[in-house]
């Protein structure tokens, strides 16, 4: 891979200013900023690369997806990626405009460079060096870039369900990584699944002075007795029958959560924490974050909240529930449990909507695509061993894109633990950036 | 009282011009507008009464207190009024502009007629009346008119405790009162006390993604499960040792208890329920909203309330809790079995500021001057006798001004069930409003 690595040295400033030009087009899926000329951004970049490219319609009016393939060989690798980005708000926070990429002490800082448009950029880039120096791709790509991962893919799904020929692939590549505070980089093979719900209630046809408190229901406390019937004091899920659904992690698992470094008191002291919750620490700990569901109040809001005292009893009262779902824990099962546990404990008051949701899916780590990964790791970024974790505490559509055609994927990049990503300063360092460009040529001479 | 009477009836023109200058005079508390003009219009029309007449600075900036003296005789009637209204959003809900009175189909519209300018002019329209026909005042009265009733009169306990002589008499007038659906004067004898708190929490420095929410604390679940202790579903406050303090409603009380009408399917079908909670009904029901305390959240907000969903793990959450206090029930005491009471279960995280507070205070149903406001009902209203509530289930400074001076009081009045106090279109009966200044003509008489 010498002629490959000399490649990527003599186009460093080519590389940089492309990457440049896709973080100075904003892309906010939450508000549409952009999002049809980011599309066309893309789309040029992969047609130029020698890409056969779609722009799907996933839904009316909804960012549309870049569909790319290129290359000819028996396997079959899905890269999946999002053009999208957070938005940029609280604004006065970033140190430089979020659209206006900007070099600082060999960081570039902008909006979405890290998450995700680094990524694919520094993808196309190792093709295209690929291309120069090793001659044709040893497998077949697609190439699949949506542009709503940031507002959680809210069609993804069904689409990827009905489509799935569109998917069919020996192995899938996901979006982004990164390297930890040692310089390990750092390989994920799945993510946790995800049911964002909003519970409500209604008790009174309005809010009422507060003096009827002793006669008349009052919303906020039919929410609040309602909710802590959910988890209790020592973080124990209460929901009934929910924990019985929860896949213990198998001995492969748990000897990858050993390889991995956890420092605990360094995280707990940038939490602002002196332990953490549910009585674990240590291992203990991370087993528990990797492989246990959560159950939370991301948002709860009734009655009057402003400044000083305002004596009402409060109508109407809800909350946003968030519920990290580990293997065997399927979203409608988890959303079922629910419902029939607030009717069992006398809460057939409490509404529930469904905002959100996305199956949990896990990658087994014997999987080639896995192993061409680790190997790649191994081959980059040397002494360092790759750092695996068997799962994402958090989520992502790994499901409906790879785990639900099963397809294995894995994921690497160019990130770091300073990336701020989804906040003000987001940013990349440009060495770990060059090292992801090295490492994807080592993977693709590993997964031929 | 004929010729009393008949001086009514010729000046009801006149009497229903004065009630609009004061309507037509903004004086919202919470804002400050039109104060300082309000106070002065108050001490106009008193001066012109032949009262001697202060304007008392409570504290620095805050309204002032009007402060008139007027009439002699054996017995000092205090009367307790504010000439404060509350704020007049939603300004869109008015069918015509809150501070330009309005007559239609014999009621006047206007923010504070009801509560509590028309008591004020009603009363000095009496004493006019008296005067011109009866000749002398039959007792000395001192006249106490405060301007921050509608934000909570902050500062009227530190004075009205450091200024007792200010507030010697035999008996008190309270600011209200109004008659029922059947057309029976409703009459007052003491007022629930209040402690108003908030409750805080902080579990992390930030907030953090949810997928933290198996190992990092969340703020929203440190308040949810302090709460919870508070009161439970049955709606049995479960604060250790607040109930002991409870004292029970004496014979007297359950007697005049018995006689006031509680109409409680036409109130439960305003609430828009049916059934009261603490599975009680009827007089139980009654009992319980006049006799018990209230625990009761009055707002709750943490982390993300806005549309659809995002998954935060909240390091925030703060609650409004209030408590409506009855006798024995001091709000000091209160706060402390609070603190103990969250300290003894886990929760020493759980902050607690104090918003604002008033002792409870009832009057003895015997007392001269509750005596002289039931006659003077009976002879008003005939054939229909008064509504005598031991207690109001609401909150005023019944204590600070009355109670704690060992002063009974009782407020009877020009307001109704459609009042609308406090809400758009506010409004009284003009009927109602010439019956309680024959009743207030009544009442003095009676108590000389």
């Amino acid at each position: 891979m010498k002629t490959f690595d000399q490649y990527i040295e003599q186009h460093h400033t080519e590389f940089v200013a492309e990457l440049k030009t896709f973080c100075a087009q904003p892309s906010i899926a939450a508000t549409g900023e952009g999002m049809a000329n980011m599309a066309e951004l893309v789309r040029h970049t992969m047609s130029d690369l020698g890409a056969t490219v779609q722009l799907l319609e996933i839904a009316p009016h909804a960012p549309k997806i870049v569909y790319a393939t290129l290359g000819q060989g028996d396997k079959t690798l899905l890269i999946y990626n999002h053009y999208d980005v957070q938005p940029v708000d609280p604004l006065n926070l970033w140190d430089s405009p979020p659209f206006a990429p900007t070099l600082r002490d060999g960081n570039l800082y902008a909006r979405g460079v890290a998450d995700d448009k680094g990524h694919i950029t520094s993808r196309v880039q190792a093709i295209r060096a690929w291309r120069a120096t090793q001659g044709e791709l040893p497998c077949k790509i697609i190439w699949f870039i949506e542009g709503e991962e940031e507002t959680g893919s809210p069609h993804l799904e069904p689409f990827c369900l009905a489509n799935p020929h569109l998917l069919k692939a020996d192995g899938c590549l996901w979006e982004s990584g990164e390297v930890d505070e040692m310089g390990r980089p750092v390989l994920y093979l799945g993510a946790k699944g995800l049911l964002y719900v909003e519970l409500s209630v209604q008790s009174l046809s309005g809010d009422q002075h507060s003096s009827l408190g002793t006669i008349a229901p009052n919303a906020a406390w039919r929410l609040t007795w309602a909710l802590s019937t959910l988890k209790s004091l020592d973080e124990t899920i209460l929901i009934d029958g929910l924990m019985e659904h929860v896949a213990p992690p198998n001995e492969t698992d748990l000897t990858l959560l050993k390889s991995i470094p956890f420092e605990e008191q360094k995280k707990m002291a940038q939490l602002g924490i002196d332990h953490w919750v549910g009585n674990v620490s240590g291992y203990d700990a991370l087993t528990r974050h990797i492989f246990q569901p959560t159950c939370d109040i991301s948002g709860i809001e009734s009655g009057y909240t402003g400044h000083g005292a305002k004596t009402i009893l409060p109508a109407k009262a809800k909350a946003k529930v968030s519920f990290r779902l580990v293997p065997n824990l399927e979203p409608q099962r988890v959303a079922d449990l629910l419902r029939q546990h607030l009717d069992k404990h006398g809460f057939n008051d409490i509404q529930i909507e469904s905002l959100s949701y996305e199956h949990p899916g896990k990658s087994d780590p014997n999987a080639e695509v896995v192993q061409a990964a680790i190997a790649a790791a191994r081959q980059t970024y040397p002494p360092h061993q790759p750092v695996i974790y068997p799962m994402m505490a958090a989520t992502g559509p790994v499901w409906p894109i790879a785990i639900a055609h099963g397809t294995p994927m894995v994921g690497f990049g160019i990130s770091y633990f300073g990336a701020h990503i989804h906040a003000p300063n987001e940013n990349i360092r440009l060495a770990d950036y060059f090292q992801a460009i090295r490492m994807m040529g080592r993977f693709l001479a590993n997964f031929k």
